[in-house]
């Protein structure tokens, strides 16, 4: 079976005919030099990554006297990463980063995650504490932290999970108890820490999350810590070991390679990060960069997988295709005749596509947020639980279509499908359970700034399906969307007619609604690139081939799969009723 | 986490208040009866399976000096289930079994399976293999082999697969060669042979389909040959090995404690069962049967799963209710309080009560076959591909809705969900992936006999829509299920007018075709279940607390299920089109 291939030109299109350059960013660079990162970043999720895969599946990590281990090859291909810069892309250069955008990260770090999910759990979650640390450590924290995570000399977790609770963080049990220097004494037992211990970085560097005295119950009385691993000397060198313990490795269902641990807190020094009590706020800037590298692990696992079925159903000879055989000197036609195996292949590239796009396209409202602009910034939080969801609910199933694909074959470990299935799984779960995600969409985003942002969203898709002097090509994109967003519009009245009276009657179409929004702005995404495959096809920029493909593809979206609208309104339209029916003990 | 038990309640209320005994067979069993045999099946399934279904899946077979070694406990349950006549249920009492109806063996089997669905695989395709000797054999085969087979005191395989085929049987390159003594000798290379060796029985009886001189190419070339791991001497105790090895146990996804074996025959000593050249025919004797155990393995796996998510969202507290707290003396509200995880839970618990009824009516009609209704057998065979088909895909999903009831725990392997999840998948695939099973339905039994099953069936669902003197509540059923068959009759008619002159536009419909059929099959049950229950509340029979309950749980279906039926039919009536656009180069 071939490897995975990074999908550089697809990448390309999407940043530069689709989304097109920050308008106001001159910094933004040029296509040329987008294109030979992207080359080189292929060539390391190809060439380093990938192999390595299979390999962190089969050993996973190891406790060791007290000390994770990784897989073989981890720590050199991380030492490679790390001196070649590639953890670092988009960290302000004042601070040893490359100060590029965001979306470009976002493009490199698709073709990573692809290449090997779990490698890249060491240094995801250290590319969102450097954020955290930014955006509400004192000028000295930034100092003494930062640089060396910019660089993953250090790496860092994020420690919000106890045994007694994952989403209601109000039932946080972590103590922290002021010292006389400043600091503070942590005490506590979290769970579920991924990067928790390694033998990667030199040290490293865990947010936690901890309750300190005089802030009252719940989520309000929780305030952020820094505490690392090793302590710091005086000089910054690297000092004793602080007081956090691995009590255990989780085996879990996948992702095997990144470690996923129990840590112990007993009496660690720990240092206040932003302000007192208001530690969930400075989680969730964590949290939300987070959730976005979620939404891309969701698709880019599915594109590797999709990679790999597509190749096997060309290669494949079983049975004929039932219009004549397409390869009279085989003994079979390839699996690729059958036209319930491309439904399955058009499923899985049109979603992965259109995903992409619908990743980058939120990468970009980062950047531009980044920027100053605040109605991008309201975009992105809105959308950040859709991509977190959809993404992932939908990168699933793709997965498990391409593996499918194979039959027998991708049940059995070697094949590498099962992996792809196992890892993918977790994405729905960890920063947020979907559920969460569709909570959040409707219980606070949909009405965040009067429900400002969301009005903006409908009115922009309602703009793209009435574009004038559209090339009439364009009605199998536009007709479709705009019935979609009517769809939309319709479940959103209704959460307004009924919400107020019953929130029950929102809650019980949440997820419906997540869905309903994530095929809309995946729709969306189908018809802008509909329209730049189009501008290419007229002005013969591109390759025919590759945009005629999109064109394609995009109306198999358009067809097949936005019809779901249509199930997920008459879902939500039923109200809480069929819902609540039951009483807890019937079930 | 309290651990699995048999739904026997709901299990007697299918048996007795919604199929009824089979109208012309006074041997069926009294309500009494059934109920004790479900009794201490249920006891079996609790007390001796569901314990090693875990360790099964840590340990998972080794291969030792050429055989395979199964876990710890398997063989002393194995003894057990055999000595307590557990593996004969429905066999002929002649033969050795008990000879009661094959739907109290499914019965049975469904509890087996939900509490260890891999220790089950070891007597499963047994019962299948039975059935085919005893079909095709002679007197002397069916004297030498069956009455051993039907305790298990040696238990089947069935061996289609080769390294390059498994769909496409036409492939299949091994090789039968006739002796003088009226023997062959079998040579060639066997994959993905479920209990292919083991140490729970004395001998295996290998079923291998296999070329023999002068058939010609393709399947029309097969002929079914019985090949056992151990021969027999003249005075019919067990002699030497036979030239049958194990090559390797495979590295699976899940069902781990199942071996599924690679088997290579060099020469190995075989005998013909059936008619020369008609080996496919004789293998679908055991196939059929087959695909109704992997159906019933799509759900029984999805209940297990199921009852481990209701427990938990009962008692892990996190969160309060929106609509004001529920457990106001505790930290927080169970997580049954909240409409998503009533969503998740309403989904499984419709979909495994559903299809139990659809499995039960299934393999009643399969009794009914047995006492020579021909209209039953050939409904039978129209349901086969859809039970198969759509209870492995939905069975999948709501064990996948299971495991993220439990969030990041669903996630760890010692919670027991990533099991089921794996496990659950291997459904989808095997005994004809699920593409194969649409292709089947579509291609082969939608116009079986002229049509004449499928529009019985059409016709039988509009006479449950059109019951007279209706209790007005069933409208919430009638109702939909009347639009769901509309459906269905409309994409029937796209095939009609498509599928001449374009295969390809009923093929490209062919997943969503079963789906539709799918949704209609439960909507049909869960029509029947509610005129039981509604029957069963009028005249004060059985608990009102269950019955209301079934009720609440039937609209749940009809109203948020069901509209799924319009989503398919969209998909279907696109055609070919959407789905062929793209030459196979361009994916």
């Amino acid at each position: 079976m071939p490897g995975y291939v990074a999908p550089i030109r697809d990448i390309d299109f999407v940043l530069h005919d689709v989304l097109g350059p920050l308008p106001d960013d001159p910094a933004w660079p040029d296509r040329d030099f987008t294109r030979a990162v992207l080359d080189q970043a292929a060539r390391v999720a190809q060439e380093v990554l990938a192999p390595l895969n299979a390999v962190g599946d089969r050993q996973g990590c190891r406790l060791e006297s007290g000390t994770v281990r990784t897989p073989d090859g981890f720590r050199a291909a991380f030492d490679s990463l790390r001196a070649d810069g590639w953890m670092s892309l988009d960290a302000p250069s004042d601070l040893g980063g490359q100060g590029l955008p965001y979306l470009l990260h976002t493009a490199v770090n698709e073709c990573f995650v692809s290449a090997n999910m779990a490698f890249n759990m060491y240094q995801g979650l250290t590319h969102g504490a450097c954020s955290t640390v930014l955006a509400h450590g004192t000028a000295a924290q930034i100092q003494t932290w930062v640089p060396r995570l910019v660089s993953c000399q250090w790496t860092a977790t994020m420690n919000l999970t106890e045994p007694q609770c994952g989403t209601d963080l109000g039932l946080v049990r972590t103590r922290a108890e002021p010292q006389a220097d400043g600091s503070y004494r942590i005490t506590g037992q979290k769970i579920f820490i991924s990067a928790g211990d390694h033998d990667l970085a030199e040290n490293i560097v865990h947010l936690v999350l901890a309750r300190a005295p005089g802030g009252g119950e719940g989520t309000r009385g929780l305030s952020l810590f820094i505490v690392p691993k090793l302590l710091l000397n005086p000089d910054g060198t690297l000092g004793t070991r602080n007081g956090v313990t691995v009590d255990r490795i989780e085996r879990k269902m996948g992702i095997h390679a990144s470690a996923t641990c129990a840590l112990t807190y007993d009496g660690a020094t720990g240092w206040l990060l932003g302000d007192l009590h208001k530690g969930m706020k400075a989680m969730f800037t964590m949290m939300n960069e987070a959730r976005l590298g979620v939404a891309l692990q969701g698709y880019a696992v599915a594109e590797a997988a999709y990679q790999a079925a597509r190749s096997y159903a060309r290669d494949r000879l079983q049975g004929r295709a039932a219009t004549g055989p397409q390869n009279p000197a085989g003994p079979a036609d390839p699996l690729i005749v059958h036209p319930d195996i491309r439904r399955s292949l058009m499923m899985q590239k049109s979603f992965v596509e259109g995903a992409r796009a619908l990743t980058f396209w939120v990468a970009s409202l980062i950047d531009r947020a980044h920027h100053g602009d605040a109605g991008a910034e309201g975009l992105a939080s809105l959308l950040t639980p859709v991509v977190k969801g959809f993404l992932t609910d939908m990168g699933f199933q793709s997965t498990v279509e391409a593996q499918q694909v194979f039959g027998g074959h991708g049940y059995i470990e070697d094949q590498g499908l099962s992996q792809y299935v196992r890892d993918a799984r977790i994405a729905l779960i960890y920063e947020g359970a979907n559920g969460v995600q569709a909570l959040d969409l409707v219980g606070r985003k949909l009405m965040a700034d009067g429900g400002r942002h969301v009005l903006g969203l409908f009115q922009m898709v309602q703009a793209e399906c009435q574009m004038p002097g559209d090339d009439p090509q364009m009605l199998a994109f536009t007709q479709p969307l705009a019935t979609a967003l009517g769809q939309l519009r319709a479940a959103s009245d209704f959460f307004l007619r009924h919400g107020m009276t019953s929130p029950d009657a929102a809650l019980a179409g949440s997820h419906d609604f997540l869905h309903l929004m994530g095929h809309v702005c995946l729709g969306l995404m189908w018809t802008r690139m509909a329209r730049a495959a189009l501008s290419g096809l007229a002005t013969g920029r591109g390759d025919p081939d590759f945009l005629h493909a999109k064109l394609a593809t995009g109306r198999f979206y358009m067809a097949r799969q936005l019809p779901a609208c249509a199930l997920h309104l008459a879902r939500i339209e039923t109200g809480a009723g069929p819902v609540m029916a039951l009483a807890a003990e019937a079930f």
